[in-house]
């Protein structure tokens, strides 16, 4: 059995921790029983093999998000990233001719497709397992999971059951035959569903590998993975609701009645962190239902407010009232045009200072960390010298060709139109300053370098 | 007539943006007219020029505000610094020895003395010049301004004014004779003041030199400000109000009714802003009397909160309503050891990361701002390492004795046990990376440098 998780957005809504780079799947604000932090994504990969479910997990996602799921996952999970966004059959359709033609798996193997990022407990994946057996058994060609409406909600689809058919395949084998669909409703709408035992859309789907290849098939015949990726944008723009689920003739639905949360607001997200404070923060004793979470050095001091959630990262700081803190997506939509902190496939960096002077000259000042055993890629810039001053652990540098060992003390100056590399054979940190008149992430052409070790 | 500043404090009432180096009177949150930034002592200092009362200024401060007074009032005043805190007597005495000693003041010249940082106007200084005038004219050895009392404060110190006697010096030139002192009283005893016509005691005193100096004499005979500041621990730690004023056997008040406020906390400071935001912030639509304060790059966003103070800087960054913000000096007692700004004689400096590594290894990144003629002395460092790496502007460099030209873009790296300069020829900033094992400001040794140019 292979699982799939989607992972996309890019949204704001959590900001300042989120932004373009890094979606609130990869926040590591969640507290595990060791007491150590994980995020979303983390999170599920760690449930869905706790609960055997399987080893084989792929993520489904766009090139923006591959280095810090490397970051986050290591080589634990293959990765499929989309050429470009468009909708959710495309990016399932991708998944499937990976798992079909570069992964080898056989057509009759059964995928199961979840989000990254849903907050759920054990049953859930339990529940995935049964979808799985309804495939297996050859029950329906598409199974989904169906949570259990807590309120009639508006902003969920909804999965509505048949008629139980007494003696048919669904009613014998104890699985719910799906009559049809119902987009998000109104509340009138959702309370008449409600009454039909109708149960919300949950985005888990499984099918057999060759039922989704079939519609693949539709728009794109080929027989390698990369081509396929080569002609994405020959998939319609069009979600895998509509163009798999509600045109499939033998649909069952298996429901799930565990806990099962969005955490994408800060109000949701607050309600399942186990402490008030995480970071360099003092919480004074006049607070209420108040949350800090502090990624930047300064130190926080907050009293006297009442559901209150203040986030500080280098992107940015947000105080505000949980009750308006759906609103912030719109306001600080152009408010960090620069990622202040990335995670990247080779470790993580965080801008400490960026400053243009009189006359137009720009510095931007960094402290970048490689993991271990890790590299950035040899690479010259046109319009930028840097000094790297190295405060941590050792490597190799490479400057125009030529090798030499860095240790902690060291600095080294990349004038522009220099060739340089470095790999960590420790930890290695190092304090970047570039200047120039044009300071910009794009400013980069990258080259082969065969590293003597 | 002479016009001494008292500049004290300490305090962290207005965490985060003060600090030990940066006391409230230093911060540049008060608008002009013209739309400018100024602190609190340099309003001051602007509106005693703008009432002509005098050129003649004198900043009476300790050792520690010399650079911060230096940077933001120039060369235009004169600075005394006490060599330790004893308490306003000595304070001013110091100042009067200064006056006489070095200034050489005749014996006769008025000398008044305020607090550096009242938040008042133009009639303040009207008053001012009144009391100048009642020492003039021999009504009254010492006089007093006694601020017009708008409720029954247990505060402050009260001043009783005597009942008026037909015909004496008093009544007949218009002021008022003080009957008696009262420190701060309860609240029946203030409402019982108020009753009687007592005035608030400001703080501001006018006198002669002489005068002053026959009670200095008291304690330390000398014929030099060098001598007697050599010999500042023989004075008692008092106040002026207990040693002089309550001794005094002659004194006038001259009452003030105008504007007089202490923007010492948060709550009162606010209260004065023109604006709900000073830097970098975004306020949404759901604020009620809520202020942002943002020294750093960092974008704020606040929204949802209601008499709320915002307070972002280097040394940290504090949310708090308005109500509790009163409470913060202890909580934050022990919050940054490290001054993350300082204003000095030559500019600022901003702490831009600081960081301890595994292994111990140290590193603290800084932006340097040097003002144009500025230098920073020839020093070296036992400890530390340091790479600057230079943003904007010219200036000349020493190495070891050797002077260099230094422009934008160039690094220079300093080892340990270096000697090294810096002169500003236009307005240079640059990036300072210092690594080791002990990065304090006390590792420094500085010598003489005599500079080419």
């Amino acid at each position: 059995m292979q699982l799939v998780l989607l992972s996309g957005g890019s949204g704001k809504r959590l900001w300042p921790l989120s932004n373009n780079a890094r979606s609130k799947q990869f926040l590591a604000l969640l507290e595990k029983e060791d007491g150590g932090m994980e995020s979303m994504v983390q999170r599920v990969v760690r449930q869905a093999r706790a609960a055997q479910l399987t080893n084989d997990i792929t993520l489904a996602t766009n090139a923006s998000q591959l280095d810090i799921i490397t970051n986050q996952l290591g080589d634990t999970v293959s990765v499929v990233t989309e050429p470009e966004r468009r909708d959710t059959f495309p990016a399932i359709a991708l998944a499937a001719s990976y798992l079909k033609f570069t992964k080898g798996c056989n057509d009759d193997e059964v995928v199961v497709i979840m989000p990254c990022d849903p907050y759920t407990e054990a049953g859930y994946f339990h529940t995935i397992a049964k979808m799985v057996q309804c495939v297996e058994r050859n029950v329906a060609d598409l199974v989904l999971m169906g949570i259990t409406p807590t309120y009639p909600s508006v902003k969920y689809g909804y999965v509505v059951p048949a008629a139980q058919v007494s003696g048919d395949k669904f009613q014998s084998s104890g699985y719910l035959k799906v009559s049809r669909f119902t987009e998000k409703p109104s509340v009138e709408v959702a309370k008449a569903l409600l009454k039909q035992h109708a149960l919300w859309n949950g985005g888990v789907f499984a099918f057999r590998l060759d039922y989704m290849m079939s519609t693949v098939k539709k728009y794109i015949q080929s027989e390698s993975f990369e081509d396929t990726r080569a002609r994405y944008q020959e998939f319609p723009k069009i979600s895998f609701d509509y163009e798999v689920a509600e045109k499939a003739e033998s649909v069952a639905v298996v429901p799930f009645t565990g806990q099962w949360k969005d955490l994408g607001t800060w109000n949701t997200l607050t309600d399942e962190l186990h402490h008030p404070i995480i970071g360099n923060a003092i919480m004074g004793t006049h607070c209420e239902n108040t949350h800090v979470i502090n990624e930047l050095q300064h130190s926080i001091y907050v009293d006297g407010l009442k559901n209150v959630i203040v986030a500080a990262c280098p992107d940015g700081i947000l105080v505000c009232s949980k009750e308006h803190s759906e609103e912030i997506k719109k306001a600080v939509e152009n408010l960090t045009p620069r990622l202040m902190y990335e995670e990247r496939r080779w470790g993580t960096y965080r801008v400490l200072d960026d400053s243009t002077y009189e006359g137009g000259q720009h510095s931007l000042t960094k402290s970048i960390t490689l993991n271990p055993g890790k590299n950035i890629s040899y690479q010259i810039h046109h319009h930028r010298s840097e000094v790297w001053t190295f405060v941590e652990g050792k490597g190799i540098f490479v400057l125009n060709g030529v090798e030499q060992r860095v240790t902690a003390g060291d600095t080294v100056i990349i004038p522009a139109e220099h060739y340089h590399a470095i790999k960590a054979l420790s930890k290695l940190t190092f304090i970047e300053v570039q200047s120039g008149n044009r300071l910009v992430e794009e400013d980069i052409e990258k080259f082969e370098w065969n590293w003597s070790e």
